[in-house]
């Protein structure tokens, strides 16, 4: 499939490089691919500099984010959350039109402060906004409760013993995603429902962002522990 | 311990049940124990009329909030958590002073309809409300996470392989309210640091009334699946 991760964070290439080691034709897209391509200095989170990441995946293009979405069948919203919707805006509506939309973000503001609050929450989503914005796209809100490294390797924990959730309208479109994640090794994807559902999946963050500090290690997941047959 | 369980509900009655056999003195409190005492009808979630549930719990007493709250060592707060601010002054500050305040109340918000909101949210929670509203109490928030009958009998439920947390200022009152959480059986009880990451423990309460919704069941629970020592 072919495959645009919109944002060159850590999320963005740490899923472009899985999605392309699993034989998918896969795009980067950022604001100015001139000015990423030329970053020689670590990002704003310590991370490798673009320019020696993008020299050990030769194969995962650079483009806008208008020409990596209009290319693709399916569009990855790997942009920080608080940029989201105006990174979607510059891809723009029609080249998200009819495209299956996995938004992996989740909308922390850190104007206030550690550790981040939401914004929206409670009563709206990220992954709603995006929806009520670009209702040509099939939002699928997915991946966004766990780390980049475990998102694209569950098995390195409990041998994938661990749960992904799933949020959108659009079932087909839940089910290519689905697809995608068993093609990245997880086993338990649960379907919470409409993109409604993406507020309880974007409000659990203040708990792993407490048990990230609790724990001292990125290196953990939810898992929703469910009684057997007949159990009470 | 003489404990007290403030709140006449589901989750009050099964937790009073639960110590009571443990072997505690356990005291339910409610705002009117005459008027609870004579409620021969179900309660507004269709549960077993308190009087019928009254007879089969001989050894729990009811008192009002005060009583209750003023002779017991370790308070629970199970009022609905609309509710739970009023109740506890109802209390008084001199029957919480110095006492271990266990809150397990998630405020939830019906009136807009379903599902509920959560309210506050974000840069606040019912529990650093109740801790400031009762400074001379030790809050520790946990239990609110799961389904009444899982937060008593773990057990019954993967053989307890799951998680509960613990948000709270007080070292002592989270090491005493760990051990009543052993007592019960759980073993996986995760400290998430000071009062303000109860925001965190309640703001999954969205993503639990879905998960209850897709799976059609509450009985299921959180776990928090960890890497191994020399994972990545």
């Amino acid at each position: 499939m072919e495959i645009a991760v919109l944002g060159t964070g850590t999320v963005g290439r740490t899923l472009a490089a899985a999605f392309s080691a699993l034989g998918h034709g896969v795009v980067l897209g950022t604001r100015d691919p001139g000015a990423t391509a030329g970053r020689a200095g670590p990002g704003p989170m310590g991370g490798t500099p673009f320019r020696e990441w993008q020299a050990g995946h030769a194969g995962i293009g650079l483009e806008t984010f208008a020409e990596a979405a209009g290319r693709s069948a399916l569009v990855v919203n790997a942009t920080n959350g608080a940029g989201s919707l105006a990174a979607l805006a510059a891809a723009g509506a029609a080249a998200l039109e009819g495209k299956v939309l996995v938004d992996v973000a989740n909308p922390l503001d850190f104007s206030h402060g550690m550790p981040p609050l939401l914004d929206p929450v409670n009563a709206d989503s990220l992954g709603e906004q995006i929806q009520r914005a670009f209702p040509g796209a099939k939002v699928v809100k997915t991946l966004n409760t766990m780390n980049a490294g475990i998102m694209v390797d569950p098995g390195r924990l409990a041998n994938a013993d661990h749960s992904v959730f799933l949020s959108g309208d659009d079932a087909a479109a839940k089910e290519t995603v689905s697809g995608l994640l068993r093609e990245l090794g997880h086993r338990d994807i649960i379907d919470l429902g409409d993109i409604t559902t993406a507020r309880g999946a974007e409000m659990v963050l203040p708990l792993w962002l407490r048990l990230f500090g609790a724990l001292g290690t990125p290196n953990f997941n939810f898992k929703i522990v469910r009684g057997g047959q007949g159990a009470p």
